[in-house]
């Protein structure tokens, strides 16, 4: 994403704010990796945690239950079963997309194989179940394991509707409530749940959270087309040339006569590219304001966010979420 | 397994007893199974559970249950988690082992693609841990969420010590009840954790699932070295073909000679195999007892999942079990 070549930093906040919690989260991850019998689990883990991240998921947990005042010890092991559901769907996502990169890193697959890379990405995933089960809380469980269910079904959608010029909008929109949203607004409404707070309370926080995190999607997949790749540490088109179909080309379809429409078909269903067809696609894209709508979209859904946390008392950490849900659409103006 | 070609069919006598149960189950998972979103699951879905296959885990738990006087709906539930699992662990195996044949039909990652295989394992996953959460059991959460960390764990161990000599009976054991013992043992003592038995119970339960587990582990690695093809439906020498380690090979090795632990290097480990090396490797395990010690070993477990069964009260089903027990290795003498 990029999140890190930008002066003002709320996730850098965050997580000096919430410093304690996420060691807490941290040894708890490295404690529940570790494997006895195994030993290509705690190779592949260390690779993966090595790499970093941002922890971002993991601190809208701690962020949400400390801002309703949450004082016990279980949002620690909510954060984490959050970033091990994360790391499983990367180890799973990096077979599906035959990676070779994943934050400036090789990939697990390429480093050992596709085997080591999906079952270690269901050991993360029954790990999760087991982190999940211990706060003793069975309403957790059901957003979890149905946010668990989401996931995995917005990624199969994904399968067939990325290379289909009938996908739309509304699919779209499932498929990014699938690979992004879910996580993130179950991250942010466990939050609520295991601080006990009622129901108008724990609502804000999840369409905070699934706002957020659909902002979040739209501004990564309209900056794949629109971003400065010094900026962003992507290159322009990397989507374009996987044949992924994303908010501006939907955008750019839906607007397209006969001779554009059987260029994105010729592009993207059949994957028969040629020199020039990256910028005949953008040409596409600015001919119809895709971008410029892609990107009023990304803002009203950050808007969004920051309404449903305008529903929640003033707090600190409201205030660094708030900022967040600026700063992932920031880069796009 | 090819249990279908004996005459003695204890399993279809427990499918009789226990057809109502299991029709809820088939009806629960269909109905689970439905994805309004992604058409691909639906397709993969039918694929498999249009293969039939004995539905032998869940039976374990509806017979546990039963056996334990359960008269409420949730032993159904859980009988449909454990399906689930087993199917995702299929999924995902066939990707790993690159199967293209999986119960006499092409496997869906042939059918389809790996990436399908990969991302509807997970949707079967997810749905389990859905499924698992209905009954609002914390002690039955703690169960399967750990049998899923154990197999998990025992698939990862797998992929390394499946070609590497090192590997001992113990290693074995780890792998077998991964792969097999862990979730048959949590099928049966969820059943008579749901009934609210005693911890003894509870504890027998667990026993006979786990011993049964590695007594069809076992007896399914023998008869790739000892089977009959008519009988068992398996070709002799898949497992020596595909370079996997499993007991018959273990206790060989490790009664090997020179020459001999260098002819298994040769074919196991860096997989250079000729004509006529699996002739010399079924001769290096007569020569050396072991498959009459593998064969042994099998019988064993199976006693001590009667004896387990021995400690439970008299009922109809604990007398289908006994029988189950016996026939798992009945095509062993």
């Amino acid at each position: 994403m990029g999140l890190d070549q930008i002066a003002t930093k709320p996730h850098e906040r965050l997580a000096e704010y919430l410093a304690d919690d996420l060691a807490a989260v941290n040894a708890l991850i490295a404690a529940r990796m570790a494997s006895e019998h195994a030993p290509r689990i705690p190779e592949v883990t260390a690779h993966l945690v090595g790499a970093g991240g941002k922890r971002l998921r993991p601190m809208l947990t701690l962020a949400a239950a400390r801002m309703c005042g949450y004082e016990g010890p279980f949002h620690v092991h909510l954060a984490a079963t959050v970033e091990f559901i994360h790391t499983a769907t990367l180890l799973h996502d990096d077979v599906v997309d035959e990676s070779a990169q994943r934050r400036g890193r090789p990939t697990a697959n390429l480093l050992w194989d596709n085997k080591s890379s999906v079952l270690t990405g269901d050991y993360f995933f029954a790990r999760a179940f087991q982190l999940m089960v211990e706060p003793g809380n069975l309403r957790v469980l059901s957003i979890l394991s149905n946010a668990a269910a989401t996931i995995a079904e917005g990624e199969v959608l994904q399968l067939t509707a990325a290379q289909d010029l009938r996908t739309d909008e509304d699919i779209y929109l499932k498929v990014v409530r699938g690979k992004t949203a879910a996580l993130f607004s179950a991250a942010t409404e466990v939050g609520g749940v295991i601080a006990d707070q009622p129901k108008d309370v724990v609502q804000a926080l999840f369409d905070f959270g699934d706002a957020l995190g659909i902002a979040f999607q739209i501004a990564d997949d309209l900056l794949d087309y629109d971003g400065d790749p010094a900026v962003t540490g992507k290159n322009i088109g990397d989507d374009f040339r996987e044949r992924k179909l994303t908010l501006p080309v939907i955008k750019a379809v839906a607007k397209a006569d006969a001779e554009e429409r059987s260029f994105w078909s010729r592009v993207i269903e059949k994957g028969n590219q040629r020199d020039g067809d990256l910028e005949r696609a953008l040409e596409n894209l600015a001919r119809h304001g895709s971008i410029q709508s892609t990107r009023s979209d990304a803002l009203a859904w950050a808007e969004t966010a920051k309404a449903a946390l305008g529903k929640l008392p003033d707090h600190e950490l409201r205030e660094m979420l708030l900022e967040l849900s600026d700063y992932v659409v920031a880069r796009l103006n």
